[in-house]
Order: structure tokens, then sequence, then C-alpha cells
């Protein structure tokens, strides 16, 4: 069964191809309103797809912003677990748009890379799934175990409909564990296991100096300038150590134990590697911890966004009104993103000096999460990865965050098993994102294996 | 003679006003490449203005920028004086656009002031002077001093073209007096001489972290964030009492004598009146001075604009490459301004983390300049104001940048009035500038008067 499965995947390897680059040359930025009707296209293609590979139940389900996909497979019978999938076929906005090499949303191969956005992150992860299934469909007739799907179009603007949704349909939701593809491997065949993941809480913060832009000229030197405030603000955040300097915001972080740092140091992580796909001359950060700690078992805080005064070409001499920045911190268990958010906002109010005055919009909170590394479907997933990849998984936290995570958690009481088929250097959220193609095929195998083993 | 001229100046206040709502509503914005045929167009309407109240020579002159319109009337003799009067008919952009309550290049007067960019700086301060010599050509034949005019298009962008053109035609330009209409009085029935301009120098500083942007989940926590070095190096360039922290920038300020304190405090300046005008809780500046002192004879330190990352709508989790900002210093006598641009920008390479990269771009420099109180041309200029305005003039320093002063000083050896007709709050480059009509019109009395008297 397993072996006609494979067979099957192998013989359409450029059927799938070509079917994922119809989904990816669909532009659904979630973040940008002009892209509302690319979401509904997007989510309306899967719900085709779903039902065209055998899935029960297709459907795209409405919500206040972009619409959930949901399918289901539910003729395994009741002795057999009830794995859910859950992916988003949202994608990040394409600028600097002037520094792709191909149009994002015309996706093409170039030296075995499927290049365009949302082909790592998640369509072409996403996608790896309905593959694995239609193949065992198709070979077997049927699928090794029971099988729900849950695909949302939010996920690049913090989800902000799915827990509802998920609270809203937690019955029809029941499941024995999740799958989730929306991370990284170490290495082409380096699988890798996802066992942490950091929550975020992302602000933007409005400074407002005087009540209007002023000539520099004639007010200059005598008036706080929102800027500079700013400036001094953000630039307080940090200590010379890189330690976030906002009162009480360590206080709830689960320290990494020995044990851990052990599993940590082991993971193949390479320090030059990662300066060399950032491209900068030297790596900084929080003091007392390696850097794969800093960017997965410790929380952040970065500068995403900043703006004020005049910025377009040339000079204009103005002491401006406004200054604003984005700013988000990527959070650890068990730091709570509410919690958080309040401290960040009643530090930055604290700091602010009197002739300024400070709002704040939330634009997304997300809780992070820790996942048992030695529950029985952890054991099978390593055991399908190894298979196909030739190497046991590394066992990994990962910097990003997938709220979802927690929610299936506290809502559905289920762990879910990250199962990541990117690459690190896959330029998520960049320019010339893109995805490893033998992962794209070696993913779709790994899934043939792991249900078929977890159906047994 | 004169009570001729100020009798046709009274009778042709409709026509003065339609005339000069003509010349505004043409979009002269220097900064802006999409308005370069705008400027041409200003340009040859003043050339044109020029021959029909009867001045000779009018002309348009070309540069590598925005041309500058000349004209002059040499009739009145040899043995009379010769008053070269500058101007500029280019305006600031508009942004933000969404402020203005009436169309900024459709003028229009409300209560007593005309709105529209430009009106005040420096359109319609520049008109005074045409009309002025109108009413004395059409009342009495001629003039009665030999009159110069220069009026440049690229004030508002630093004026790239004017010194070269200025030292190419020194001979042409010769004169015993210049006079500049570009600055602001204190209250309408208080005018005021201005004797010092501040310098200015205008710097755009390009900061590069890593290669490209990064996802801040992925890396954020290890690298340099290139906005967050940004704010650290910005906030550092001022103590908290104000001071400059750029080692050397007060090398060379000269210090404000007791004296001149002494004029200063006398000025009706109120910081009360300053206070609402910009629309902050509290005044901030450098420790020691007076606010009008900060303002007018000490150097400063602006962020005019800041920008980097993610700025639009929402959140996206980057970790940008870039982190740009726009900064300017006003400068007073005797700071150069090429000089300080040197410490700013050896003091910022030095500051910047090693993990970031410095680049600068120049935007535009000017000396500052200070005048003698005491000139004969001064005194009459004090006495015309009187006439008209019921007051003597306060003597005051201006924060804003003229660098032309300080060229007419070193190249044509001669000083300029700077007889200024706006009010405090004209809005200069903000929106709903405005121009307190009573002045545009006792101006034009005020500039009858001193020409008469200068050629007596």
């Amino acid at each position: 069964m397993v072996n006609d499965a494979v067979a099957y995947a192998e013989s359409q390897r450029e059927r799938f191809l070509a079917e994922l680059k119809e989904l990816l040359s669909i532009p659904s930025v979630s973040t940008l309103p002009e892209n509302k009707a690319d979401s509904e296209r997007a989510a309306q293609w899967l719900a085709d797809h779903f039902a065209a590979i055998g899935l029960d139940n297709a459907r795209v389900n409405p919500t206040e912003g972009q619409p959930i996909v949901t399918a289901d497979w539910l003729k395994a019978g009741p002795d057999k677990p009830t794995v859910l999938i859950y992916g988003h076929y949202d994608v990040q906005p394409v600028d600097p748009i002037e520094l792709w090499d191909s149009d994002p949303f015309k996706p093409e191969v170039r030296d075995g890379y499927l290049y365009g956005r949302g082909t790592s992150d998640d369509k072409g992860q996403m996608f790896i799934h309905a593959k694995a299934l239609e193949s065992l469909m198709r070979s077997t007739g049927r699928l090794p175990v029971n099988v729900k799907l849950i695909i949302e179009g939010e996920e690049e603007m913090g989800g902000p409909h799915l827990d509802g949704f998920i609270i809203e349909h937690q019955a029809g939701l029941k499941a024995d564990v999740a799958v989730i593809s929306d991370s990284h491997m170490l290495r082409p065949d380096q699988p890798c296991i996802t066992y942490g993941l950091r929550g975020m809480t992302y602000l933007q913060i409005e400074l407002t100096g005087p009540s209007r832009d002023l000539h520099s000229g004639q007010y200059g030197g005598a008036i706080y300038n929102p800027i500079q405030a700013l400036c001094e603000m953000l630039a307080s955040l940090k200590d010379h150590d890189g330690h976030i300097t906002i009162p009480g915001f360590y206080d709830r972080v689960r320290p990494i134990d020995e044990a851990e740092r052990k599993v940590l140091a082991a993971s193949p992580f390479s320090e030059e590697d990662f300066k060399l796909e950032a491209g900068v001359p030297s790596l900084w950060g929080e003091k007392g911890y390696t850097t794969l700690e800093q960017i997965t078992a410790r929380p952040t805080l970065e500068i995403n966004g900043i703006w004020g005064g005049f910025t377009a070409e040339g000079s204009k001499t103005v002491l401006p009104a406004k200054a604003y920045a984005k700013i988000s911190c990527r959070l650890v268990a068990d730091q709570d993103h509410h919690a958080i958010a309040d401290l960040l906002e009643a530090h930055i109010r604290k700091i602010a000096p009197p002739q300024v005055s400070v709002n704040f919009k939330r634009l997304h909170g997300g809780q992070g999460a820790l996942i048992d590394r030695n529950s029985p479907y952890m054991r099978t997933a390593a055991k399908a990865l190894e298979q196909v990849f030739g190497n046991p998984p590394v066992f990994t936290r990962d910097g990003g965050s997938i709220p979802v995570v927690a929610t299936f958690q506290t809502v559905l009481g289920i762990d879910t098993l990250l199962l990541g088929f990117g690459l690190s250097d896959d330029n998520l959220h960049s320019p010339n994102e893109r995805f490893f193609l033998p992962n794209f095929y070696n993913g779709i195998q790994a899934m043939i294996r792991f249900l078929s083993e977890v159906g047994k």
C-alpha cells in the first residue's frame, strides 16, 4: 500500500508541480485589502481541489476576514486515529518588488528551486499533504487514517478569525494529533521536528509632538521632535548586552535547562551559514546565550518598521508632528502575549517625555508552545522522516510563531507535529522566496509513510 | 511722489491680489521632478510680469535646475544707489495634503488671510516688491533708485545653482544693498528686521545591516537590526540637556554677548504664543538659553525624516536590511556648513556598530550670516517700516536659513536688509500656509517709502 502510493506520487511529479504553480499564481496576500478577491479565489481553488482528490465536505467557510477551507475523510473507521492537518494559503506582501529576480506570482523553477511568493511559506508545504492524501487515495482507494483539513487565509496577519472558528467548530475538529508543515529542515538530508514555537505580540506606536508639522528653522531647537523621542525610547528598550529592559519582561520565561541546552547544541546549526544567509559581517544578540538559543528559545524585541517626517527624495526642513514604529516581540513559554503587550505599552508610556503623547495599535498576538518530544506520534513521524531523508530528525525549537499550535493544545487538547520541509535559506517574507523541489517530493513520500504507519 | 505711488497701490488692491493668486496657482514645487514644467511656467510668468510693469531686461535664465528670473531698471542714474531685490518663486511640497482645508494651489481668502502654498513663503512676500515697483513706475513714470531683481526657483532645495549664477553674473548684479522679504514680523503692528540668519547642513543617512530583508522570527534576536542601530545613534546625538554631542560641533559658534542677549530679550517674543502655535504641552531645548536664543542664535540638530522596514498598514514580521534618516543642523556664525557636515559624518561613522554600514548623501548646505544692525540702509528701512506699521521695528535673528545672504556678503560685498512681512503662524512648510493680507498691502507701501527715501 505504501509502495503503491509512493510509486503513484513519483509518476505524477510533473502534474503535482503544475498544480502547485497554479495555486501559487493567485496573489492571496492577506494583509493587503486590494488582494481580498484573490484570497477568496485561492480558497475556492483549494476547496475544489480537495473535492477533486476525493476528500469529503470540502468547503469554503466565510469569516469576517479571509475564508477558512475545510475538508475531511472519515471512512477509515472509529478504531483508526484522526489526523488534523493545518496549513495556510495566504502569503506575505512582495515588497520590495524590485529585488525579485522573477515575478513573485509567476512561479518558476531555477536550479532545483521553485521561486515565487508562498512556495515555501506555506502553499508549497501545505500542498505536500494534499498530494500525499491524493497518492494514497488514488493508489489504494482509501486513506489509512481519518483525516481533517483546516487551511486558513490569515496566518500572515496573525490569524484573527482562526481561534474563533476552531472554538466554534471544536466538536467537528476533534482529532488525535495535528500536523503542520510550515517550518524548515536543517539541510536537504537532515529532517527536523520542531518542538517549540515562539509566541508574538506586535504593536504599532504613534507618537505625537507638535499639533502640526513645523518648519525646522522656525521651531527647531525648542520643540521635542517626536522622531527624536521615538529614537530615544526605542534605543532604550535594549541594553548593551542585548537584554530587553522592560520591567517584568522575563518574569515568566521558562529557563532553558541543561538537557535542552544539550539537545539544541547537538543540532547541526551552523553559525557561519546563518551569518552568510543573513549577509551580516557579525552577529549580535543577548549575552549568555548561543545564537540558536537566541533565535528559538529566548524572547526578542525587534523594530519591524519606522517612519515619520519627510521621507521622499530631496530635503524638506520639517519638524514633524508624528512619528511611528512597528515593534514585535517573539515570546517563549510561558509568556502570555496579552500580558507582554500590556507591559510594553505601560513601559513605553512611562518613558515617553512629557512633550509627546503616545498611542498604540495592537496589530496581533499569539501564544508560543512547547510540545512533548517523546509521544508515540512524534516517534512515528521521526521514523517516516528517517526512512525518506536518510537521517533521523533533529529536534529543535523554531524562532517563528504558529499560534494555532497553542490553540490546538488548549481548545482541542492535542499536540501538533511540526514537520517542516522548507530550508532556512528559502527567503521567507523576503524577495525571491523559494522552495527546494526535492523536499516537495520527499515530503509527499514522508507523509504517505507517516499516515500509513499511524493507520496500522 | 510717495503719496501718488501709495494712492496708486491702494486703488489697485484687487488687481494685485488677483495677479498674486494667478502666480500662486502654479505648483512650482522645486523638489518634485514632476513639477519641473510648473517651475518653468512660474519663471516665465514672472519674467512676463516684470516686463509688463515696465522693468527692463526681464529674462528667464536657464540653469541645470530650475531657471532664475532677472530684470532691472537702471535709469535712475549713476548717482543713485542700486538696490538688489531677491526672492524665490519655488514652494515646498504640500504633503500631507489631507490636512489642508482648501486646495494649496487654488488660493482663497478666509478671515483676512490668503491661504495657499507659497502665499507667505515666498511668492506673496516677493510679489510685494513687484507691486511696489509697479506703483512707483505707474504713478511717477520712473523709479527713485536703480533696481535689479533676481528671483530663483530652487530656494526650497537649497539653491544648488544660485551661487554659481551670482558668481558668474557678479558684475551685472553689482549693487549697494540687497533686500529680501522672506522672513516674518512679530505681530501685524510690530515690524521686525532680521539681522541674523542660520546656516544649514542637511544629510541623508542610509544604514545597511543584513544584505536583505529577513524574517524576524527566524533571524530576530541574533542580528543587529539597522533600525535599532539608527535609533541608538540618533538618540545619542543630543544629551539630556539638549546639547549636541558631536565633538567639535560648537567650536566655531560665536557666543551671544550681553548686548545681544538684551536686544533679543527686548524683542516681544511670547513663549506662550510660540507654544500655542506649535501645539505642544511644553517646550524643550538646549539648557542655558532662552527659547528665542535656541531658535535663532544657537545651532540645532533636527531629525527631519526617518524610515525603514515595513511601514504600510498591518503587520509584517520583517527585520529590515536598511534604515534611513534625514537630519539637518541649523548653524550660526561662524560655523561652516561643509566643516559641520564633515564632523557629523565622521561622528556617525564612528558610533555606528560594526554590524551595520553607513552611507551619506549631502542634500544641501548654506552658510549663516550676521548683518550690521547700524548701517544707513538699515536705519532708512527701519523708518519706512515705522511709518507704515506704527511701531519701530524690533531687531532679531531668524532661525531659518537664507544662504544667499552669505553669498551676497562674500561675492558682491553687500549687506542684505531682511524685511519680513510674514507672521509666525503662517504655517510655512505646513498644511494651510497663509499670508496675512494687510501685511501684503502694508508691505507694498513700506517698500514704496523705503525706495523713495533711499533715492532722495
